[in-house]
């Protein structure tokens, strides 16, 4: 049976995690766990693998292989406020399911994204798409927060002003600025929340959305421990080496010396320590 | 909140209803209900549409303009057992997850689709793709009955035969026949499960996958009863005309005379009322 | 053989056709026709169809039975510049392709959409989500222009000013509003597309998109003429009843009179004066 | 401009390419080419990159780190003739169109897989899910082969038979074995194709469908040369450390003493390099 009671998530289910000035994430529901990759896994694999003791050898086993079909059977429901410039970012996400606030509908509130003035940061040098490591002069900083904060401010009483004289809300919002916040419920299957982790938690992601991964990935954790050490361990925490420049590591990696039972003495399972071995053979 | 209790709902997850000869559908898992697709429709919509008695209003209204994201916000797992040539419609809806018994891996057992002799038909005449509403001569049912019986346990009986002598499995299964049973995890959302059921439901459907699809909506009804309601009025009962049709039909709809508040009397909403005057009035 | 040349379509293929102020579409690349649908077609419904005259025929029939995957045989690829907050609605279809400008690489061009006076309209009083048919007071229209004008250049000089700074892109555009232009390489089946411009080209959607989706609508008319006079004809001018509202336009209905051989002198083929016959029938 | 001449692609186009003893793969229709990834790539990335003798590194730089919405620019149409059970495996690969011949519709022919003896081997012993490296006995094979040649002809006999007899086709053909040759147009973007192919080229994927994407491989690479070296380099040539591998192999990678003019001099790329040095970084 799937359907297993989860106390620890059941707690956080509908809690409020604060991310950012203004936004939020909340677990609004979830299906399945551990047990349900489990379970749609052996309906493929059959019953070679049934004792109990072997699910986390299972899961380990479906995500170093990339069998990403049983991550699928496990469905999970945010609701997240976020500003328009980060939503624009993660709509691009298209396995999933979105119900989002609707400015023509509704009138927008008050709601502004600055940033702290700590993640205010010159542009990379070496990065061309995102903020450099070392701050930026504390004058620009103080320069910037004025400015979003004033034009924020502008930008919203003209708004009002002019919803206020019965104009079209879906014409009058269109100058609010991309840190205005927004709202959904968004919906996803582990196996492409995963993804999205993958890609949002990485450094060169812009810093804001990847505040709301990180609440996220300790969520999900929540649900299905074991899926995501794997997802850590294989995915997250692994390095990909490409084919020339294997050629170049080739030496290096050739005097690797342990054996099969070294390796399992170090930790890895019976299963890794035999790929571990056929993968740098391939090399030679 | 939209995580409520279903006891109706929970009462028949995991149970197995029976379909074909050896075949079934369990409902493993389900996320969600009528009050999940309101709590989504209204992140977009706001807050005028709050009062609870509304939702069934709501759910009509989303149904009939085919707002359809908030359907997708409710979530199902199903447990399959059908035949291959049945699986092979099924698979077609992309849009849903699925894990299924692999012949590569596992021994397939001997379970084989023979149809009751009362859906042994003739080929239709009028409709290319099926089969005839008329029965099949006695005699011919019988025949194929019989044929299929022993040609099914020489199919099996050769595939294990080949297989105890160590031929690999994914190639000793390769001349099973499509009426061998196979099993899959299936997950879909609410939205996508309504395609899947208005295209499978349709007397054009073949008549053993309908039979799934028949069942299948049973169920969905006990999880999200105003939904189905509103896709049964809206899609499985509802008539499209085409605008070359409308052209010819006009006269006859232009002699209609009902006003709205007949309408309302004779059993529309006031939502539904004003748009069907709207529709008429768009034909003259 | 399905790939034919179109000179007509080869001829628009790259050409800027400008929408709203500052925006266009272009058509960059296509693959298919109709024949591309008819093809594929034949691969599902055998040899019974094959006469090249009987092309139309099938594609409308396929169009009327929402037999959709022969429509995805054929793909679109546009280059679009439209303001962000048209983005916004644009890329809730999940089924294309999507490149879009980023404004954490590039540094952003200073163009933004100011709607035409014309287009400045109040809040419709009976459409919770559009603009009045009727006129805004011409003094609020002058405001909002002028409004736009100014704010619109000042968040592009303050932005160009942090961006001089040496404050990181990502971070200096966030207070850009969604008026600003944004571009994007999109790529899209023929089904899809037709989904898009059903939903895009209704009266509901907002002016801005839809302007967009009518330009589309008469380049795809250019590459798929038959596929698309069958959209016009059997999606986008028909009129679905839903069961309630069979129940009372019944006896309308019931007075229609003509039969099969008057059907077709009216303009109906013959499969279709079949279905009406068939249709009204159910209805009694 | 992204449309550019291929006379090399267009010669394949149409041409049947022999695939095991009746199947097939053909060519159909291609949109884009290596320009069409650049081209959309550049729209996202802005002007900083814009020789063109910087192409093939940028298509590689798009590869390296998975940036692969560029790649769903390029789209592919095949026709393809292949037993059911490979059909099976190739549909699980759900983004892709899709038109198959239908049993209901058509009567299918008499063509049956039957495996070059050479091909026929035993159950693998470390591998679940496929066949031996070393030859099944030859006495197995020839059984094997007589068996399925007698079963095939029995199958197709009684199947013409019943539909002679005027049996429903769709209930006729209910016994026909998985081997039965169908036919589809399949068509899907080169994001996707490379996935399919990373999985189906896979020694662990089944010999039949394999040798499928091996010619479709090569098919790519006629049309896109450059993207295709990428994915050999960048995928299928490239090998994953998982984190606690990496602990282990931490030791012997520390040993490596190649500086960056090295890494060009032995054919790294600039990037390359310096990504392999910070990657071997990470690790210390």
């Amino acid at each position: 049976m799937a359907r297993v009671n989860n106390p620890k998530a059941d707690e956080i289910l509908d809690k409020q995690f604060d991310v950012l000035d203004h936004g939020f994430v909340r677990l609004i529901d979830y299906m399945g766990s551990d047990a349900a990759i489990v379970q749609a896994a052996r309906v493929s694999y059959g019953d070679g693998t049934r004792k109990v003791s072997e699910d986390r050898g299972l899961i380990r086993y479906l995500m170093r292989h990339r069998h990403t079909s049983p991550f699928e059977m496990v469905e999970f429901k945010f609701h997240v406020k976020l500003p328009i410039f980060v939503a624009r970012q993660w709509i691009r996400h298209r396995t999933a399911n979105v119900n989002e606030l609707s400015g023509r509908y509704s009138v927008m509130k008050e709601e502004f994204y600055i940033p702290d003035e700590d993640n205010i940061r010159p542009q990379s040098s070496d990065n061309k798409q995102g903020r450099a490591s070392e701050m930026a002069p504390e004058d620009l900083c103080r320069r910037f927060v004025e400015y979003l904060n004033k034009s924020q401010k502008d930008a919203y009483s003209n708004y009002q002003k002019f919803v206020g004289d019965d104009l079209a809300r879906e014409i009058a919002r269109i100058n609010l600025p991309l840190s205005l916040y927004t709202e959904w419920y968004w919906k996803i299957d582990l196996h492409n929340l995963f993804h999205f982790l993958r890609l949002r938690l990485d450094p060169h992601a812009q810093l804001e959305i990847r505040l709301y991964a990180e609440i996220m990935a300790d969520m999900v954790k929540t649900v299905c421990p074991v899926a995501c050490e794997a997802f850590e361990d294989f995915i997250l925490n692994s390095v990909t080496f490409s084919g020339p420049e294997l050629e170049i590591l080739k030496d290096s990696l050739s005097t690797f010396k342990l054996k099969k039972d070294e390796l399992v003495a170090r930790g890895l399972s019976s299963g890794e320590a035999t790929e571990l071995i056929r993968k740098l053979k391939r090399l030679k």
